[in-house]
């Protein structure tokens, strides 16, 4: 099944401890997404990019068949770009600087074969965005989230409204203990499905990621990786592995979301073995297989 | 297989942020240790306390078929004293006060029986007092130690060698990049290995635990639970369920040692629920196996 993203396509700046530093690579919640999502199914990415944006960029994606009829470009404009540099235990990381650019009046008009997917992602950005998208996609199945403290903190009364018009939210474990005020993870996570949606994965990096929902409440770790050169990207890299094998399967059963969040959790895995998307470059699908084999022996005993 | 522990015995004044205070409550790291193994073997305390310390403990251990031999009582002495303050995460602590008394001059000398167990569990202490029990078991088949930064900052050389004389080590994951100097957990639970110990076990406190050995590496998220009321001792129950284990089994395969590290992190997500070993006093083998029934069921895809 096609699956919809929306979301950042950006330029960014990574500086890390023991891997040097990158300029102006490609990244952005929903190019992460996309290509990830883009080895289960086809993805249709809606976004906004300035002039300076390199078509090389645009013709990978493509050569992806990831739809790009949704990435609007602004005549004159500069694309997003985001440049931050990671502390030694690479878990942490600073923003050094921030430039919404055509991001600042990013207002989605969804191609009408966009709106007609059954599928959609609503990746990090502004929350009133998020809503006008769910607005243009009334037949839409599967309605998955991604917010950040910034809207948690100056625009929660938005994001409490998308919360009652979503099925799934993916947010990091500091987002989740701020919008509920609870320190306990677990039970943070479970008091999130009181503000509406019927499941919530809490993102916790290097140490994995949690799934609550009424039933059921799980947690996967990480897949270990000596070689971590760049989280940049992981976190949506990860809800383009497990949104893409959602699509790939076309339900979201109990059982599918939790092999959806292993497959999040394996090609995460591959995103932080180097800058930008080159990790993900180059691998294919049975890569992916190959470490969701070792992933499941690693878990069973 | 019968079990041989040394370490701590003590009593902990724990401050938390949500469930308040505790005052001289039993503690300790073989205490921890032997009373988790306890549902899983026969176990051997060797340790040190004071005149001061309250006799129901001692009572309460023996009623759990704890050998108390290698308990030594010295005569007008105070017992091993610990308190700390839980941060609002629970993950972080500080010491506030820890008042050695009876364990500054604690020199084990292990009775006969001791002596020749197979399985020996040499818990958090002073590094010269671990290779002297080394020392005293000769025919033991697998040694297993905890250590810590104290230890690893003070007293380097003792510590690798150490290192050269036992079998597993457990440590927490900062110890693990102290140790050896690298930020990369896999890394450094892999260059752990270089130091001598055929296997490493790297915790990490709410996130679960590490495995590395020559041909393995894995990872095992925590069990999750909403009550966490105190952590104190959760390393030294991981352990405890971990070797009880192992002995049990009575082998140390790497398929037994994969279920060891389920068991001892099941055995931990019980000792948080409440102060002291006061939920685990709840509990018996068959609560053990129910939950380890639920993490194997989590954590299959």
């Amino acid at each position: 099944m096609p699956l919809v993203v929306v979301g950042s396509v950006a330029l960014d700046s990574v500086e890390t401890p023991t891997h040097g530093k990158r300029d102006d690579v490609l990244g952005g919640s929903a190019v992460f997404f996309s290509y990830t999502a883009s080895f289960f199914t086809s993805v249709r990415l809606a976004g906004v990019i300035g002039e300076d944006w390199p078509p090389q960029h645009l013709k990978m994606l493509q050569e992806r068949s990831i739809d790009t009829a949704g990435l609007q470009v602004i005549p004159g404009g500069k694309t997003f770009r985001w440049s931050g540099r990671y502390l030694t235990n690479m878990n942490d990381r600073e923003t050094l600087s921030l430039n919404l650019n055509v991001m600042a009046q990013f207002d989605p008009v969804l191609p009408e074969h966009y709106r007609k997917c059954k599928y959609l992602f609503l990746a990090n950005g502004a929350t009133e965005i998020q809503l006008r998208v769910i607005d243009q996609c009334p037949g839409v199945q599967l309605i998955v989230a991604d917010t950040m403290d910034h809207w948690i903190i100056n625009d929660r009364e938005n994001v409490l409204k998308m919360l009652k018009r979503i099925d799934g939210l993916v947010l990091n474990d500091s987002e989740a203990k701020l919008l509920t005020g609870d320190e306990n993870l677990v039970r943070a996570g479970r008091s999130v499905l009181k503000f509406g949606p019927r499941f919530v994965v809490v993102k916790k990096g290097e140490h994995g990621a949690m799934f609550f929902s009424e039933h059921e409440t799980y947690v996967l770790p990480a897949f270990p990786t000596c070689q971590v050169v760049d989280p940049t990207g992981a976190g949506d890299c990860f809800a383009g592995g497990m949104m893409g094998y959602l699509a790939e399967q076309g339900n979201f059963e109990p059982k599918t979301l939790k092999a959806a969040m292993a497959y999040g959790t394996v090609v995460a895995s591959f995103c932080v073995e180097d800058f930008s998307l080159d990790r993900l470059q180059q691998i294919d699908r049975a890569s992916i297989e190959r470490r969701m084999t070792e992933y499941r022996q690693m878990l069973t005993f």
